[in-house]
């Protein structure tokens, strides 16, 4: 196991965390146990269908050969991984461009991916569990109706047209079997934001040119590694304790404006996973060092009602040297190693408890790495709050509010 | 005055207005009474230099005729602002493409960019008060040295750089005209986070093909219109009763994908003005609807230690209806208005309040009231707060301490 743990500039003690050990141990047997509902990711690495797998890499492989775009529409746990790993990730040359649609209700937004699809060989990709959700549903039906007039009849559309849904139920698995669509299946028993490693996450990835067995592979070496276990729990716990101290918010840093969207994936795992029942750590996002110019003074000198989780990335696959100058001979990566430590510094002068994650390089194998860990992670904190950390069941107030709205316009 | 501000889903009264509505308009007073530093942007729209801004014009229609590409260096206040109108407002033909550089320590961002510069005309903008600000220092050594390889000379490159700095001091200032720069002033009165106005936000902006005329005409309007004053105060008492009661966060939420770099400059703006001295709302921003499918779980019935502010726009320049299916003829923006109706509602019938200001339409002159009732309602809070709103003096720490350990790396 790569990703490594620092609690050192916190205020937790050895003896807080082994005071929680058992409790997440037995968090972790029972997410192990197969018991629980919706954890199918747990021991999904070690039992990738390499089947499956051919199958996503050889469509993938026609996608790219065939068209210079690729249009996927989803929302939340079916849009978030895929997005995070293209915007984190290195890219084979043979990758396509991927853009996401479904993410709002924004006519100039739609309006000009529709001129991009007009202008290039477009696959659409359509990943829903139900695809009854309002912004899936909109989207695909103006998207549709676009290359139906582009490729010239239904027949020639629905050829360009990728669904990854359920295997049986729900409104596009019905539409996937009357129009023949080439599909994957989303496991029922993975939630949304613990699916970056079924088809929602991998099919995308793999045609905008992320190598997703290597994705796979670090998963898998997560998964059965020994020494996971013990910082998966230590930072659970420490999530617990920050709580338990009275902080309402972790604000979740990086220094690589290539993680932004990791940071989003972060924010639906966590928020969704333990806001509930009253509770919950505020998950924030910032982008250093950015942020440091609009969030530093607040951090520093604001209301302490945070601590901080900063993940570091510790290699670079190429760091450019300052030619000139009085930072002459220095890298952009040096400055950004000496941010890191001098930040970390001040906000620990200040009082401030600041937690590292450390990976030790952006690449596919590392992120899998990352992503099972967060998962785990994310889920052992739920059940020491006391929380179903697989469940949603606030999410259906605002659709049920929005329907009535609707029917009053 | 435009802009509209709604307390009706709060519970806030309007006798917990009155209560606080002398001490409100004594700030107020004291915003336009000249007496403090750092508020020359109160009377700035009534003082345009109208020579300024012919010049600002000027320049700009040589850069758009002359080159492909301007790539901005600048980070905080000298970032946010054009970066957030750019991607949030309507741009003629003729603007081109502007880039942001000096945002970061990362060499695999800077080598996309200094690729894209290779290929194109390009023209590089500094924009700093000192120019010591170390991001800015980095990226400008690196970016000149191109610039100086691409067009032959240091003279040449010379030609094509063109600096935003203060009018007499600072390693920038002493740059500009030892290589005689062509160059614009930020007034000395006016403090990063307040320069949108200034030519650090409206040259970038220019050059991207704003329209900076309507934006300034704009700040104009709000700045003198009588009815301002009620809802720009209103806004204000109404965050300060948010903190009396306990609450922590404000999320800023738009319906709008256009409208995210506006949430990071008021990020800056709020965080900055007032996350000081132990005190402050946390400023988190949410993009809806996606962020709906991620952080709704917990808005819904997480932790509430929040209330929410949501920027509505009210009227779009187009509509896109969907052509078929169960929405058959609704357009996307009947699906939003339902939106920020529906979530409204339900989170209101959970307890959580709900802050809306209103824009008429997403344009440069709507969008020079908003910005300038942000500033005024941002300064007004930290004065009911009782922290100094226009100073950050907890922004060097950090910066000393990665001096420090950038000397031992």
């Amino acid at each position: 196991m790569d990703i490594k743990v620092s609690l050192k500039n916190t205020d937790i003690k050895a003896e807080d965390i082994a005071a929680k050990k058992a409790q997440a141990n037995t968090g972790l047997d029972k997410l192990w146990s197969g018991e629980l509902d919706f954890t199918g990711w747990v021991q999904a690495p070690l039992n990738q269908d390499k089947a499956e797998l051919d199958y996503i890499l050889n469509v993938a492989d026609i996608v790219k050969t065939e068209a210079e775009l690729m249009v996927v529409i989803g929302i939340g746990g079916s849009y978030m991984s895929a997005k995070a790993a293209i915007e984190a990730l290195p890219k084979t040359e043979d990758g396509i461009e991927v853009r996401f649609a479904g993410i709002n209700f924004c006519s100039p937004y739609h309006r000009a991916l529709m001129d991009e699809m007009s202008r290039k060989e477009t696959v659409l990709c359509v990943v829903s569990k139900s695809g009854n959700t309002m912004e899936i549903r909109a989207a695909f039906d103006i998207l549709k109706e676009l290359m139906e007039k582009k490729y010239g009849s239904k027949e020639a559309a629905a050829r360009r047209i990728i669904t990854i849904t359920d295997k049986e139920s729900g409104t596009l698995r019905a539409e996937t079997n009357e129009a023949d669509y080439v599909n994957f299946e989303i496991p029922g028993d993975i939630g949304g934001r613990y699916s970056a490693m079924t088809p929602a996450g991998l099919f995308p990835m793999a045609v905008a040119g992320i190598d997703i067995r290597a994705l796979i592979e670090g998963e898998k070496a997560a998964a059965v590694s020994p020494e996971w276990d013990k910082d998966a729990t230590d930072y659970a716990i420490a999530r617990q304790l920050m709580m338990e101290q009275g902080k309402a918010i972790e604000t979740i840093e990086f220094y690589d404006p290539r993680l932004t969207y990791l940071g989003e994936w972060m924010k639906q795992l966590y928020g969704e996973s333990e806001g509930k029942d009253g509770k919950g750590l505020f998950p924030a996002t910032l982008n250093f060092s950015t942020d440091l110019h609009s969030m530093g003074q607040f951090l520093q000198q604001g209301s302490q009602i945070f601590f901080e989780t900063v993940i570091v990335v510790d290699e670079y696959e190429e760091e450019i040297m300052i030619p000139a100058g009085v930072l002459a001979g220095k890298t952009l990566e040096d400055l950004n190693r000496a941010a890191v430590q001098g930040v970390t510094a001040a906000h620990r002068q200040a009082g401030i408890q600041v937690i590292e994650i450390h990976i030790p390089k952006l690449d596919a194998y590392h992120y899998g790495q990352l992503l099972y860990f967060l998962q785990t992670t994310c889920a052992i904190t739920g059940m020491l709050m006391g929380v179903d950390p697989f469940d949603q069941p606030g999410v259906e107030d605002y659709k049920r509010e929005m329907r009535k709205a609707l029917g009053q316009l």
